[in-house]
């Protein structure tokens, strides 16, 4: 009875880790799908050079951290800096996640970024990190850090 | 007797509340105060210029992202870059922790730092969000990423 006892736990221990082992391996690609959806909305606003529509896709107490400045702290904060940067003629943005980290309802994500003017010329290669939080189910962009690849 | 019960399941709540309230204040606290821990050393390490100890700080997998240049990935090409960081006169860095979120084994931070030259002038203040791991019980910097708060 024991012998049985013990080999039943044995298979229900790899039973656990095969069952886990797939879990683990869907949550990660399940998470970088969630977020590469997030990011499509993030572009498609982007380029229509809505800043209100923009901002509404970060959290309430996000944090903006772009190069040259202090770092840019909520909404009204955030949907300055993107009207500036679209007035100055930011036209269109793509991303490129290179992996994304899930945590409940934190993801960290890392990728890499094009900037390009209305008329499509390329402005700026980037590489970003930012960290996302899950509000009322929607994945909201909560600490956002970039910078250029290019040298300046 | 249902009302009793009721008055101790609500006391209970409460006791569990508050203590679950203690704990996660202890928890970020404590997170922050090892975060700060862990750049202690490296303000200390890269005080004495010594690359390959700096770099020893970092997870074996690790990435820095830099302003001007494309990822920065593993440990050579991590040494390789603080190497030419500090032979270009880069002598001291303060670290300012902002605050630290812990999951698990993971750290987010996010900082200010400022970057003295090797006679105490100060070249550049900037912020930065670092993700860290905790690697056989010591936190490791994980993704590193930064930019100047100057204007260029």
């Amino acid at each position: 009875m024991k012998s049985k006892l013990a080999i039943a736990a044995v298979f229900a221990g790899l039973a656990t880790a095969y069952v886990t082992g797939i879990r683990h391996a869907d949550g990660a690609e399940n998470i970088q799908r969630q977020i590469e959806a997030a990011n499509v909305i993030f572009v498609e606003t982007f380029a229509t050079g809505d800043a209100v529509a923009l901002t509404a896709l970060y959290t309430d107490d996000a944090q903006v951290f772009p190069t040259g400045i202090d770092i840019v702290s909520g909404k009204k904060a955030i949907e300055a800096y993107w009207k500036a940067g679209m007035q100055a003629g930011l036209g269109k943005i793509t991303l490129t996640t290179l992996e994304a980290e899930q945590h409940g309802d934190t993801a960290i994500e890392v990728g890499q970024a094009e900037l390009f003017d209305t008329k499509g010329t390329r402005l700026d290669r980037a590489k970003y990190i930012v960290v996302w939080k899950r509000v009322d189910g929607v994945w909201k962009l909560h600490r956002d850090i970039f910078n250029s690849n290019l040298p300046s």
